[in-house]
């Protein structure tokens, strides 16, 4: 049988990751976020905190800064090796069961595959920033500077590597606005899309 | 009784237009896109031709060329003083009933309004050249080329008088692809969350 699956990309605090547990679990299929970090420490080696950190992240504010960073002799830092590995469990995945994947570029590593379904979630940055308080607490930082650094550092992350504009509704089949829509009515929405 | 907005804004091609006629057909609400025109034209003087060509698209290919077109004592253009009367249009319209309103920077002018539910219609290039020529004939022009100056000039047009960036996924509650999803699935969707 042909898997079925859907890919989750997020603005930080805009309840995507809840979304992809709770459409995952009414589908009765697997979801794969931390699990998904998991699979990749097991290949890579890294740490998990290295991976989550990581792994849809650049580690510099620019990419400059990131031209310095510790390279192989391929060239290759250790985010681009991360990404391979990353590439490759992603590909595998989506071979071998319908699933949920919440982040990583995934939506740009499974373009090809013909049954996929690809959603982008957002939200205004107070509602988002009203969110990361009450999931992660607070910080030091205000919450703006919080959603405003994540937000910089997930978007060059995911052009340097895909070559497309991050929240362009183009590259997505379904883009969806939880503040406004609601959390519920959005896994409303995917679910029976699916 | 509070009225409620549905704005569909839509790439050429993608048939934002059909779903938004059929939308309202479902709601038994009105679906204004031609006849946005017919009430421009008796506001404001102008041919509904040019309503048409002019109401959503820059007039020149570049903002430079149209700095040099003719303009009033104000220094307002003829697309300027189009612009305020369709904004006025959309906004008494608004505030008069519950309707569709397709087209026209509508998500924008209405952003303010509480119960407005603001979609973006898009499909990817070789779909939407299929469509234009099933839906308007074949031209001297090849469908990619008039698919590509349309976009041009819409794009061109939006955020010149939004500031804001044409199909960001952000500026809107819903976005759809009607390539993927079908236009069918598209109007279930829209009519559900209306």
């Amino acid at each position: 049988m042909k898997q079925r699956i859907i890919t989750i990309s997020r603005q930080f605090g805009s309840g995507g990751r809840t979304i992809g547990k709770e459409v995952a679990s009414r589908l009765g299929i697997p979801c794969y976020d931390q699990e998904l970090i998991e699979k990749i420490a097991e290949k890579s080696g890294f740490a998990r905190e290295y991976i989550a950190e990581h792994g849809e992240h650049t580690t510099h504010s620019s990419w400059l800064a990131s031209m310095f960073s510790t390279r192989d002799m391929k060239g290759n830092s250790n985010q681009d090796y991360l990404w391979n590995i990353q590439r490759k469990v992603i590909l595998e995945l989506a071979e071998k069961e319908s699933c949920v994947i919440v982040g990583r570029c995934a939506d740009y590593i499974l373009q090809d595959v013909a049954d996929c379904l690809t959603v982008y979630i957002h939200a205004a940055p107070e509602k988002r920033a009203k969110r990361i308080v009450e999931q992660y607490g607070e910080r030091s930082d205000s919450p703006e500077k919080r959603l405003k650094d994540k937000d910089k550092r997930r978007i060059s992350y995911y052009e340097f590597y895909t070559g497309l504009e991050w929240g362009a509704a183009q590259n997505y089949h379904l883009c969806l606005d939880s503040g406004v829509l609601g959390l519920d009515t959005c896994v409303d929405i995917i679910t029976k899309l699916y």
